[in-house]
């Protein structure tokens, strides 16, 4: 194998929106860094599973769809011109803060003063239903687990089913555009934010979306590449047909550290434990920041992980500039001494 | 004195960025809740202070204005028709957790479960440098403590005065505008992002910006209205004169906490601490968001207000539903067990 050798600041593991901050964060400190994700394109989920999906909680932003957000991050690192690593995997981490060793999937070599593991949910992929012949109809396109293109499902009858905020959240989205949508749920309440809830209320008043609760998915029918329905059973075994050209299951993502579980760095489950006003891991200078990173508290939004961004960044100047205090207060801190 | 008797479920005092996050963080989770400031617009010392003055560390706005911030913030509550009360303090406190009593200046008594004070610096004002004649060149517009119109400036000299990010930032952002600038601070070092340092270096090469220090402001001359110099002095004794028809002066701001300092809330100097996974005061049902909030590491960035907003509505969730879990998760969480 062969690959570049760089040298760095901080090597940033993942090019979701929380590593895409991050890069701004240190950039803003003047601090090195170097972006690395396994896919072959920046913004991670936000790019690859939901590019037109609208989030409504970044502040500032009433609605910004997934794509566009990573677009106004990506301009907002342009002036620094960032190295990015796509499409491989950091493979290995030795070394110890100020000098850690990584190495890359395409075999370059990495030396970095700090690592900061922004990788999100991991190498992420959907959970699958368990039915007959699903494979025929992932290749078909009539089974997703995504959605990249709205227009795609315009005048369309659909199965959405997962009782999570995707699920609710695609079936208020689609609303406007499919013709008929089943929500379908193994239960009677669904996880999602109380307004999305609402609005999913005045959606099935509308008639366009019918809640299907207590059902399971137990099949499909069609010729194999085609679907013509959707077959659905209670746990008692009742049994109904919805007809639907598309299934959308949204049974969350299949996570995996992948590489990530084997660097020594404490684990709890599928994230990463970190201390709250630093988001350093228990590996000195290593820091865990967004989705992948937990503490007491933790909120799942990205708006968290941009703070983590930064306190994380804030943290690292100090392993970067060793003997060097840094006085830094933004204006809006003015006369409040102590500040960080 | 009369006024409005209102009953909510949340009070949120200051409707700067970070209070106005807090209502839509609140509106999300479909609790009540009602603004209050004592200035008579919304968008706290970004308006009042710094309209135009670009902010570049909002996450996914490259470069925005502390006005254009406020305009977007207020757009992303729009839909929530949060009710406000404007030009008021809150001028006492009184009752629990679940059942707080508030009065106003303008003699309006709130009754609400909860209580988030995101009031910023308090009530604030600039720092006023102490020369001879001030207040005649105050009222002429000679000497400032904001830039409102950076129009104002075009092919004027200026002396800026002060070593810390405003002082910096504004001398970058009118080195574009102004004829010459006089930069003068009583140390060497200024206190702002290594960024800005940077910029500031490229801004004195290029002539516009010059460095006076270590000097400190000793006089000003003129006929009490035009100025036509600024005295300026070392601590030996030694003086200049700077020929500029301005001087803008950013010493910080004067912080008051007004009455919330007689609420019986623990405070540290002019901050209050809190709890960092919750934004929780000494006083349970109490919380306190932004510039004004305290814990180890805090950063004073209005990035952290914002996710402070999102911590302390979350926390208040339970006190406003106390019989009801929230299930709450957003779409980047789907197959992470245990979001909050």
């Amino acid at each position: 194998m062969s690959g570049a050798t760089i040298s760095t600041d901080v090597v940033i593991i993942g090019a979701g929106p929380t590593g895409l901050f991050a890069a701004f964060q240190c950039s803003m400190l003047k601090i090195n860094c170097l972006l690395v994700d396994a896919l072959d394109e920046i913004g991670g989920q936000c790019v690859a599973l939901y590019p037109e999906k609208p989030i409504y909680d970044i502040p500032a932003c009433p609605a910004i769809e997934g794509a566009q957000l990573i677009e106004k991050l990506a301009e907002q690192i342009e002036p620094f011109a960032i190295e990015k690593l796509l499409g491989r995997r950091v493979e290995s981490l030795s070394g110890q803060s100020g000098a850690f060793h990584l190495v890359t999937s395409k075999g370059d070599t990495i030396e970095a003063k700090a690592v900061i593991i922004a990788a999100g949910a991991g190498a992420f992929g959907p959970n699958r239903p368990p039915l007959d012949g699903l494979t025929d109809y992932e290749t078909s396109g009539a089974v997703r687990y995504s959605v990249r293109r709205k227009a795609d499902f315009e005048g369309k009858s659909l199965v959405i089913a997962g009782g999570g905020d995707s699920a609710i959240d695609w079936a208020l989205s689609l609303s406007h555009v499919a013709k008929k949508i089943y929500l379908v749920h193994r239960r009677d309440k669904f996880r999602a934010a109380p307004e999305s809830l609402h609005q999913l209320e005045e959606a099935i008043a509308r008639g366009v979306v019918e809640k299907i609760t207590p059902y399971q998915l137990s099949g499909l029918q069609g010729d194999g590449a085609t679907l013509s329905g959707v077959e659905v059973a209670t746990l008692a075994g009742e049994k109904r047909v919805l007809e639907a050209e598309h299934l959308l299951a949204f049974f969350g993502l299949a996570t995996d550290l992948g590489p990530i579980a084997q660097w020594g760095i404490d684990q709890t489950r599928s994230t990463i434990p970190v201390v709250p006003s630093t988001c350093q891991t228990s590996m000195p200078g290593v820091f865990a920041i967004g989705d992948i990173a937990s503490y007491p508290g933790k909120l799942k939004l990205i708006l968290q992980g941009f703070s983590e961004a930064a306190m994380a960044s804030h943290a690292i100047y100090a392993i970067v500039n060793p003997n060097q205090a840094l006085h830094f207060e933004y204006s809006t801190s003015k006369g409040v001494p102590g500040a960080a």
